[in-house]
């Protein structure tokens, strides 16, 4: 058995929770949250950092700016404390004894379940036993448990902005530009399907088509005419310029 | 019986030849294209404009800058003759008798079969009777037929950039981020396949999450400076104002 106690009571910290509980092997001590909230019905809570139980992980799932003021409060624990952020070096944890990462590679929404089987899960640790102790915390949550160091997970969590904040970003202008013009978005949805289809057989290199790959500066012109306002202006041009410039051609 | 000839040998040209020879109740009469080349095995080619034969419908199947001097060449013919553009106004063909549009919604490449039976075909002609001959043989490759003006149809078109050719370069993009410090891209499979999930489950104005969702100024500003090179910094730029403006928030 594993102990943990989840410090948090945000997506990730109510989503982890959730997982661990169901997990085999792991023991879930205690939550903790500022405010108490109850994240799971039968979760012991506190809101006072005394209080806490001893545990083999302590998971930080906090916001990113929380984290180093979270573990001034957990100098005197003895297991592993481990953030839960993309983001953030193993260094702002050097307030600890044990400091570790423990980063879940997805996206996490209030209400939303979310299966971690093959979600991966991105390690980090400066003691090898620690690592160990997290490695086998992650494998009761996901087959795909990964040794990432800070500056590859920093990179990992930027990749992610692009493939999926922005990806989920450009769906929501595409209902907009529709909409704009009285269109079903529907009607877009085997498109869509196709182009991750593509991009799965084909990688994105080759996958890609339309006006800015085969430089087709009439269509371009009159697309950003059509355009209705200066943000949709600037993200046709700044893609448009990265697709003309990745395959040699320049506007 | 519909009697069907396409001109052009590209990409819609190809994949439209190849259904329509597959499909019921249609005759593929001939292919036309200025080099004469066979794009299906039995099917009658001619590069000579005088050698065509009579046809209920002629699709006019190559790229947007032609379409007008084929049509020219398309004068005298008694079928209908329909474009198959998504970008170009059924006025471009205002040469021939007969106009109308016949706009597959979909991406196709070279060798990468699509199964048309759900792709949307999107139709126009100034004729009801047209109209409907253009509808009997839509109905022969799809389910999904529509009957969608010019302006319309010009507006889908750009709403696909977005969500087809932009969608798939942001992947191109998060492969190079990836690269760029030696991270397997495939970590990001599962959350690719999630954000895709819940755009359909949730709608993407719900589903947005990320730094500039939540006016994380400090991870934007930490982000832009660990992109390599100008194009990257400007799509992150110009896809975060959207994002926060979307939301109500300014830089």
């Amino acid at each position: 058995m594993i102990k943990v106690t989840v410090l948090g009571a945000g997506n990730v910290a109510s989503h982890l929770a959730k997982a661990l509980a169901d997990a085999n092997q792991v023991e879930l001590v205690q939550n903790f949250n500022r405010k108490g909230i109850q994240l799971l019905p039968q979760l012991p809570t506190t809101s006072q950092y005394s209080e806490l139980l001893e545990a083999d992980v302590f998971l930080v799932a906090v916001g990113d700016n929380a984290i180093t003021e979270v573990a001034q409060q957990l100098k005197q624990v003895k297991g592993v404390v481990a953030h839960t952020s993309g983001a953030i070096s193993i260094n702002v944890l050097q307030a600890v004894e044990r400091p570790g990462v423990f980063y879940p590679l997805q996206t996490f929404t209030k209400g939303m379940p979310v299966a971690l089987d093959t979600v991966p899960i991105c390690l980090e640790a400066n003691a090898a036993q620690d690592l160990e102790i997290l490695q086998k915390l992650g494998k009761t949550l996901s087959s795909s448990v990964h040794h990432i160091n800070s500056l590859q997970r920093r990179q990992l969590h930027l990749a992610a902005v692009f493939c999926s904040n922005f990806t989920n970003h450009l769906m929501y202008l595409t209902q907009q530009i529709c909409e704009d013009k009285g269109v079903a978005y529907e009607l877009l949805l085997p498109l869509i399907k196709e182009t991750m289809h593509k991009l799965e057989v084909m990688g994105p290199f080759t996958a890609q088509t339309g006006p800015a790959r085969r430089n087709d500066t009439d269509t371009m012109q009159a697309h950003l005419q059509q355009l209705n306002g200066r943000d949709l202006q600037e993200i046709y041009k700044a893609m448009s310029h990265s697709i003309l410039h990745t395959y040699g051609n320049e506007l």
